[in-house]
């Protein structure tokens, strides 16, 4: 699909929220959204693709009481954000987002955490990720060093790149958006993903990625979406087996869980974001 | 230099604190270290080189409370590592360097800031960089994007790259240690060193790298040293105008600071890291 198809599903789908509220309204209803409910409770691990997903619990929000009435207030404010910046062809960052609302009176978040969750409520409902509404987390995502070549669609052209030969010691630094790259060839027998900066630049020194055919993926500790998307994408599309490798500790068994199952806040996109068969390196409960 | 010759001059500064140590004991003379005071009261604006560095006030740390002597205890077991790790030929980050200070007893650090402390005294007393003894932050510094072709020299050979051409939607990523980067050549009329991922990333959408000539620098908050180092040399080599884009508040202003003036903790390496010349874009005080 090309930008500007993606941009017209994403805008199109947005003002549908909006245009439902103004239907509601117009037959007399209160407005409302429905939605998943994002808790613990609500998630089931799905067998056939083996990740955790929303279950059918639904949360029904409605402008019957005063905060249900702001949320949605809210959610408009961002709705039109969102479709100005398709217009425009701009982009921002959730972080830009939040400070942004600031101007909005009594649409404006209280917190970060507000604004980023119900960005994430307009995936689940438009069925369209982020990325499609052209807003990104203010970090980019880790880095690659191995066997492997990529190329990505940038906007001045499009740049093809090996992850040992055309990198700097820092390796291949993976965009926010990483449904612009493809995988070119590679000459790997697995994938390793390292939860810290240490161990990855450890493994880079002793050239073990060489050695054993490995494609080094740094995590930094609880890796973004577009790391996760791309573990998903060399397991799925290269078969590479995929394996974590971190400090040990519990909080690593989270980080790992993370790559493999998925997380709560983004379960509806588990299929895209976790790998099943990632395996952890070390004793495993 | 060759890293090599650097290596060595690393290692012997280091036993060379170890050795003096032993000649004073020999002496009858309890061992102690001498450092400036690396307070705001002994921080001092050096006229010639515009940048604020260590003045006159020392502080001598003897064996002769229990404090001190743990703390001369801390600073010959991180000697002592150092020197391993040089002799091997390996690296690794001040993270790892305060875990695996948990298995030296008494000599354990409480905190890393303890040991970064520890690691920044040992450059000031041998007056080598923590990056000659293979010691890194476990985050690298930021990126770079604009008119300008580099030549990094990795320990996979030497890698030239355009930061335009050659280069994904994020950037060239900043190594650790950038004096194996050299400025091939440019096309450039300034820098701009930009705060924020999402101001970062909107200056390269809007092609204003192209448009005006610009070098993009992300400081990614507080920059890293090696992103400060990138500046000042930038700045210096290339004779190219240095200018800061922050967000406007407050905390901007320190960011602005960090690059022109140099920080308390690295007034010892203030001529390599701070852009006297560096300009503020906004108002100033």
């Amino acid at each position: 699909m090309s930008r500007e198809e993606m941009d017209a599903i994403a805008k199109g789908r947005l003002v549908g929220i909006a245009r439902e509220w103004y239907e509601q309204m117009r037959d007399g209803i209160v407005p409302f959204v429905r939605l998943p409910t994002r808790t613990k409770q609500n998630i089931e691990y799905d067998d056939e693709s083996e990740v955790w997903k929303y279950g059918d619990k639904e949360s029904t929000r409605a402008a019957t009481t005063e905060k249900s009435a702001v949320h949605l207030l809210k959610m408009a404010y961002v709705i039109g954000f969102l479709k100005q910046q398709l217009v425009e062809n701009r982009s921002s960052t959730l972080r830009e987002l939040y400070y942004i609302s600031e101007g909005w009176r009594r649409a404006k978040f209280s917190a970060q955490d507000e604004s980023n969750l119900l960005v994430e409520d307009l995936e689940i409902i438009t069925d369209v990720q982020r990325e499609a509404f052209h807003l990104r987390p203010e970090e980019d995502g880790a880095s690659i060093f191995g066997p492997l070549r990529i190329r990505e669609t940038t906007r001045r052209g499009v740049r093809e790149m090996h992850c040992q030969e055309d990198v700097g010691e820092a390796g291949y630094p993976i965009p926010n958006n990483v449904d612009t790259l493809d995988f070119v060839d590679h000459d790997a027998k697995f994938v390793i993903a390292i939860e810290t900066g240490g161990m990855y630049a450890r493994l880079m020194e002793n050239g073990f990625d060489e050695e054993y055919g490995a494609i080094l993926v740094h995590l930094k500790g609880q890796p973004a979406r577009s790391t996760r998307r791309v573990l998903r994408r060399l397991n799925d599309s290269l078969d590479l087996p995929v394996v974590v490798f971190t400090d040990g500790d519990p909080w690593s068994y989270r980080i790992y869980a993370s790559v493999a199952y998925g997380s709560i806040k983004s379960a509806h996109m588990s299929e895209l974001l976790a790998t099943p068969q990632a395996q952890f390196v070390g004793v495993q409960p």
